[in-house]
């Protein structure tokens, strides 16, 4: 039986998943394929910790260059992170005309456009199905399962500790930073669990999700991102009353000849079957012209979950070398009917506003008064209490309006006397 | 560019489908394949009916021998449906050595031994991706995607019109017939929609699905059926009140070293995903052992919709042919660990129970007497109302217990002179 060789740059939690499923699966998989799997080098800077898998002390090296300089290996699978030295082995394995396996999503939604180009030019795959939603098989799917289809959205609940942050305030009521900490106490969160909480981390799956639908690598920069650090217990609160959750989701939207790309938290009506994903999974949900809407749930992040994923491509990429097939075209033809990105100001949505009043005749007035002139009209208002001359939360739900002008009107309401603190404006979805 | 031809058996709705995606798709595909797929023959026994594409007339035949024997034709695309001739067809292109793609799951569920065998005595590839689920990549997703996982259970949503019929029954609180009339005016079920209705289509599409996930061809005649037929309003809307909703569900579970194969009605809890899963949608919920719990949803008919997903099995195919790959056995590993399938009676399952009983002082005494002789042990019991004298249903809901008991209970009970119609039994899952 043919054996094809694999090199592993990170041996830390995915990596150790890796080994053992490719261990324990060895023959199951040789049945499949009728290729044996090997991997011949392990790499990590750190060789003394202790790991839950047996391997051949011979295969280990701190020296990553030993393991993309290995003519017998043709499969290189990189999971260290971060962006250096990550690029630069990359980098190395196609140019020694390695193919790649990966689930690093920062690097990818940083650097994509440079490796897949080398990629492509040294005919050369790049795979990366772990990098968004774990085991999910997500990037299989768009790009081959639905390879004849275009796309006219993709909504995605991609990050695991956002969804469960909002999920227990939903569900117990809690704070954030409550909700934050016993997401923490779970493992379900980092210590400094920012890239989360602020939508980085969506955003970076949101590039990969863009590139395959619409073949086009966005700059993070151009991405609209607000994560969930605003959204307070009350507003999940009111959510519900109004047939909402808040989900922070991840969109990239077709808008007649433009892409909207944009993270943040998200009124979604009950009825949305997203609206329903709890906890850490993760799901995304593909708008299709010929599939039609279809939705991949799963667990978002976890070491099996991911190394299931990095096994697939593995075992992708033998059936790719064992055939001399290269395609990293399948990834990427751009949508050419897309002429560019839709600007933050001109995004349209329906809304969802909290504003803080003082309770008095009158103010109500001022306040759809603003609204009236920058063309925002009203669904539905709500006075949420009755405190006479106190403060109390006025929730409004708008029809569409565009972007620039709720936040030209929110800017002028937070300017009234009666206002004391900064009003809220959360965007709704799925409607 | 090299072209590979394609020759189609059965030009109607879905064949249409195909056609008109490979029209309008042909460049993007050309970019992504790098390969010309080409319709190069459609077979069909009526060539006179309008259809709403547009094909070179000398493509067109009412004798598949022409397309089956085209030694320029590398792909049988079979759809007309049922077994004979189809099954004929798809063997003498084997037979041929061209590959076979094909949505006939009633006749991969009856022949797929035979047909598999054949196809891997040739190596050639039977791909059959709109068979299940139209558009979703649920095959694709089981057989590539989650490759190294080992199953321990699915539950699938797979029949649109059951689904569509029992949201209207749910949401509506209609009868049966009503929401099976309302679903033929909609065009959502068939004039006879006997297949549909009494799972006959669930259980062709579970034997797909058992066979790529366990790699065992299960006999029909050896899957426990049970239709939507006796689910009657009331059921549903006792299930709702107890938090749970009725579907029709396709399961195939692995309990120790057997397979229960089996579909029928189901409670399910509101929590459990699959339960929000509405109308003419379907949905695969997936367990697996590295992946996790993942489900797949998405319109489970519909001409592009299935034509999408023949599409990307022809895309596939050409890959192969490209390549010479020949990989039959990526669908079909059989799992040693199972020794047998399970016969029905000695399912477990928790149950909801009806009971039509004459509301008199120790009725409930005589019921509970006889669940306790079985073994059954009660989890909550409730009187749905006070009519003195009168029948009155009394709602049980069980912990797990055996079906050969339960039937044995059951059978007892409707003796009890103050029992006055069948009593209904429901299986409870997902808790």
């Amino acid at each position: 039986m043919r054996r094809i060789n694999v090199g592993l740059i990170g041996f830390g939690n995915i990596g150790c998943g890796v080994i053992r499923i490719l261990q324990q699966r060895k023959s199951l998989l040789a049945q499949k394929i009728g290729i044996e799997i090997a991997i011949k080098r392990i790499c990590d800077k750190d060789l003394l910790s202790k790991r839950d898998v047996l391997v051949d002390k011979n295969c280990l090296t701190r020296n990553a260059d030993e393991v993309i300089n290995d003519p017998q290996i043709d499969i290189i699978v990189e999971l260290i992170g971060g962006i250096n030295p990550a690029k630069e082995f990359i980098l190395g394995a196609l140019k020694k005309g390695k193919h790649v396996v990966t689930a690093n999503k920062a690097l990818l939604a940083e650097h994509g456009s440079e490796l897949f180009t080398v990629a492509s030019d040294r005919g050369k795959n790049i795979y990366f199905e772990a990098s968004v939603g774990a085991g999910i098989p997500i990037i299989k799917s768009i790009k081959e399962g639905l390879v004849a289809n275009r796309f006219s959205s993709i909504f995605g609940i991609v990050n695991g500790t956002s969804n469960y942050v909002l999920t227990q305030m939903s569900r117990e009521g809690c704070s954030l930073s409550c909700a934050i900490k016993e997401a923490k106490a779970r493992g379900f969160a980092e210590k400094d669990p920012t890239l989360d909480i602020e939508g980085i981390d969506s955003a970076h799956k949101l590039v990969l999700l863009t590139y395959l639908a619409f073949g086009k690598i966005v700059n993070l920069k151009d991405i609209f991102i607000e994560g969930i650090s605003q959204v307070s217990s009350s507003d999940i609160a009111y959510a519900k009353e109004l047939g909402y959750e808040i989900k922070l989701l991840a969109i990239v939207k077709k808008e007649s000849d433009e892409l909207e790309v944009r993270v943040h938290p998200t009124f979604l009506p009950c009825e949305h079957l997203l609206s329903s994903v709890e906890g850490v999974f993760n799901a995304i949900y593909v708008s299709s012209d010929l599939a039609g809407d279809l939705m991949f749930y799963g667990p978002g992040a976890g070491q099996l979950s991911a190394a299931s994923a990095v096994v697939s491509d593995i075992v992708d990429l033998t059936q790719d070398i064992k055939a001399g097939l290269f395609r990293p075209t399948l990834n990427s033809i751009e949508d050419a009917s897309i002429k560019g990105l839709r600007k933050i100001n001109e995004f349209e949505s329906k809304y969802y506003i909290r504003i803080m009043a003082v309770d008095k005749p009158g103010v109500l007035a001022k306040i759809s008064g603003i609204l009236a002139k920058f063309g925002i009209s009203i669904a539905s208002v709500t006075q949420k209490e009755r405190l006479k001359s106190q403060v109390v939360p006025v929730v409004m739900v708008t029809h569409e309006a565009k972007e620039k002008n709720l936040h030209g009107a929110l800017k002028m309401i937070d300017k009234i006397n009666e206002i004391k603190e900064k009003s809220v404006a959360i965007r709704i979805e799925g409607v």
